[in-house]
């Protein structure tokens, strides 16, 4: 997306072929760039969550092998990159498939072909992920589309978190319905919850829409059922961590209470995926592990002094007990549809497997 | 309640005459007490907020009165008192309340018996809110041990902003049961909602029920859905501003979702409330204007810095608007029950009438 009229991905290569980022840790009150030189350099990117968002973490972490092998392209230092990688974000899944397909690639090469084609392969992966969010955006559009044709009016869209282009490549996921409408001209404007405790709804997806230039109102998480309750909303686009294959959404913490007030107020409520995102051996949300998280990221908030430095204040009393449940599932039964990079399937089994025969059969 | 161990109002007279608060704009972090010791004192104790809550506010406006008298027992000072209190919060029902009370009784008595007289009301103010915190605390503590009998173990209540001793004289409304439980030795543990954007459950709710020595989890506002979902969450009580005559409930911005989630997982969600509370005149909660306040309260939070001082962090990226509605509406399908100092009523028309026939006639 653009950043102040120019054209922008989270990843990419410089001329002299080095690969940069951009630092999310900073945002939204910095705008910086990183270099990526070396394979430990995209790792700690990775770790210290400089990169975050499933999409993004692959790329950064396919671009990682492809700076080891320009590096030393031996199996040894092969297998040592895709390790270190691998142990910087233990659970993501995408990582651990971008690794996946990056070694058994490369493993099969001779080593002076390594690096070439590993900064290809790279490449390529981030234009598929840039291929599937424009097709994700392409059908959530239809539903902005056919509101707008129905209201004539300014369409307000309510997200959650940041499934936006800073989580991806580029466009995001929940974003690039909004992105697709904003640059073919229909008149959208979106409420963003601000997303506690990590407050990515403020941070990012507010910075992110900001620059592109998308009319939005940052909001407490608190305020969107009011909204609602009083026609201001009139559509929700929220990403997800992972779909059961019965359709139950699994997303950041506070997803399902939205998804009662869309449920309760006939709002309809999408969630945008690409279909990785779909745990086919699951089918029950309830059976889904719930990340607990330092309850420092509760208790403690970093943002802008008034002098324009960067500080972090405790918001509880000192010794408060502090609990931080990460992610929250939203069951199938409130979600109006899924939107992948295939069409739009109804959040049951049957949808998602005439969706995704294949997939669904192999589950 | 208490502070480490000392029974504690949050508005009483020192042995000298003098009337103290606690500064509640340095809570949680420091525990201040301020001294007024003129009418000037205490009307900007209400206006910048070092006391809040609809009760205190008309506590403390009352001691206001008083001091003035004791200043100059006029009916020109009468008078300017009065207009003075009243400014300090436009919109504070009890505020009028209790001002329209004190200059009632008052301009009856010849200057010279108005001071004390007025000491005397104002000490009675309190107490009777105290008398109806406890009545409504005694009323909840019968769901709790109903709970208790059932479980045989810790029972577990979700609250939502403050509506606790802090807001008020003493025992507070939504945690008036809570602390009776506590003291009678049936063993709860609270979950207190952070309630941005003012965060009154995380510096306040989690503050007095941590001095008292009640067992709590602060969590961020997104977390409540999730812990219903998985069970952890016995009951809720909340507070109101205030509650149409059919039963709908204007409270805190938030409070609407989590009645969604406790209706959905079948979790009683009950609602404390003073029968002053009840707008007679009011039937649809959709008819209730809702304050929208500063927005500067949602993009910048204070809080203790690592080196021991307030400071004040902007969270969204300059620029980027926000909306900050302060109240929402939850429908009285929405609630198990009303619990008033008369007992809990259903939250319905006929309900409320059957409690409180006398007021319902009247309106």
């Amino acid at each position: 997306m653009k950043i102040d009229g120019k054209p922008h991905r989270t990843i990419w290569r410089e001329a002299d072929g080095g690969v940069a980022i951009i630092d999310q840790t900073v945002l939204p009150h910095r705008f910086e760039t990183r270099r990526l030189d070396t394979m430990a350099q995209a790792a700690h990117a990775i770790a210290a969550m400089l990169v975050r968002g499933a999409p993004l973490i692959g790329a950064t972490a396919a671009y990682g092998m492809a700076l080891a092998m320009r590096d030393d392209p031996s199996d040894c230092a092969l297998a040592e990159a895709r390790e270190t990688l691998m142990a910087t974000r233990p659970t993501a899944i995408n990582l651990r498939w971008a690794l996946d397909d990056m070694t058994g690639r490369l493993s099969a090469l001779p080593p002076d072909a390594r690096a070439d084609a590993a900064f290809a392969r790279a490449a390529a992966l981030c234009d598929e992920d840039v291929a599937i969010n424009s097709a994700i955006g392409g059908h959530g559009l239809g539903l902005i589309e056919a509101l707008h044709t129905r209201h004539d009016r300014t369409i307000n869209i309510l997200t959650h978190c940041n499934a936006g282009w800073l989580a991806t490549v580029d466009m995001g996921t929940a974003t690039a319905p909004i992105y697709r409408a904003h640059d073919a001209g229909i008149p959208v404007h979106v409420w963003v919850d601000e997303t506690r405790p990590r407050n990515q709804g403020a941070a990012l997806t507010a910075w992110e829409l900001g620059r592109h230039g998308v009319p939005h109102t940052v909001i407490v998480d608190n305020a969107g059922g009011h909204l609602m309750q009083r026609g201001r909303v009139d559509l929700c686009f929220v990403g997800t961590d992972r779909t059961t294959a019965s359709g139950d959404v699994c997303n950041k913490i506070g997803t399902y209470l939205k998804a009662l007030a869309a449920h309760d107020n006939g709002v309809p409520f999408y969630v945008c995926l690409p279909s990785p995102t779909i745990d086919w051996s699951l089918q029950d949300g309830a059976d889904i592990p719930i990340e607990e998280r330092a309850g420092e990221e509760v208790s403690h908030i970093t943002g802008l002094t008034d002098g324009g430095d960067l500080a972090r204040v405790l918001l509880p009393p000192q010794g408060s007990p502090v609990a931080n449940p990460a992610f929250d599932v939203t069951p199938a039964r409130l979600v109006s549809g899924l939107v992948t990079e295939r069409g739009i399937a109804s959040a049951s089994a049957q949808g998602l497997a005439a969706m995704f025969p294949e997939l669904a059969r192999g589950a």
